[in-house]
């Protein structure tokens, strides 16, 4: 249970939360295991579940281009952008769904067998309605995840803008 | 005082406040106004405050294209985005703000002379860690409201990336 603590105090989603905070939030936590190739979540499916990695990598694929589209790469691998999450820094996926029940952005594959805390959003928003200030807390940083999120899809939007205005100026 | 009340009860940032809550915030709200095209803020500046429309139009201005990219539209109008906003429902904008001070993602401008409630970040935050459940109730909202503009923004993000793919598959 120590450890727990110590663990869930570095987790950004969890700074500012005192001892007591973190325990409540501990208490909530369910351990879930997946086997390799398991997938944890698909893209577009509703969740309303948050993950912390405690053991193991996972892959996060998100799609790139509309389904349905053919496109010259047969195996449409081109269509997909991939990336990996470690246990290391016990990162955190589907934190938003903890709002609200929400449609998941991304497909998340376990590399390897693992292990990761789940919390359920009517879990979490229960505490929080107990305890307005952890709430508060945990959802000030929940909001500046997605502002940060946003911020950086914004850029995408604008640089993705500017490229294709380029191509069709040439064409 | 009480036409107020009612005024921000009907805002989306404030749903589910009470009326002691709502009055709360009438407190940090400040009368501003602004004359016909006067710029409020602009795209880029970092800001600490957000406003709700009282009365008036707005004219609201995002970049599409990366700024020093010479484009074939020599006025670069086509480089921009417009929407308007209208007292009406008394919209709010630059809400982000009131979490952390941070890049104003559009250029406002008013087309009519305007009277706005402003909010200021420090206010909002003094007056949430007083209240943790009006904060926590408010902050509900802003995160909704980013999660929703984030979904908005993959979902373009995608759209653009299987256009641009759609194009280059045919030079």
């Amino acid at each position: 249970m120590e450890n727990d603590i110590f663990l869930l105090k570095h987790i950004s989603l969890f700074e500012n939360l005192n001892d007591d905070e973190i325990t409540r939030i501990r208490n909530i936590c369910t351990p879930v295991s997946f086997s390799k190739d398991e997938i944890i979540m698909q893209e577009g499916d509703v969740g309303d579940t948050m993950y912390i990695i405690i053991e193991g990598t996972v892959e996060v694929a998100k799609t790139l281009v509309l389904p349905g589209v053919d496109l010259a790469d047969k195996e449409q691998v081109g269509n997909k952008v991939f990336s990996r999450l470690h246990a290391q820094h016990n990162p955190v996926f589907g934190e938003i769904s903890i709002l609200e029940s929400s449609a998941r952005t991304a497909t998340i594959k376990a590399l390897t067998d693992c292990i990761f805390y789940e919390i359920k959003k009517d879990d979490f928003l229960r505490l929080a309605e107990q305890n307005y200030e952890l709430g508060y807390k945990v959802l000030f940083n929940i909001a500046r995840t997605a502002c940060t999120r946003l911020r950086k899809a914004n850029e995408d939007v604008v640089k993705l803008t500017t490229v294709l205005s380029l191509v069709l100026k040439e064409t």
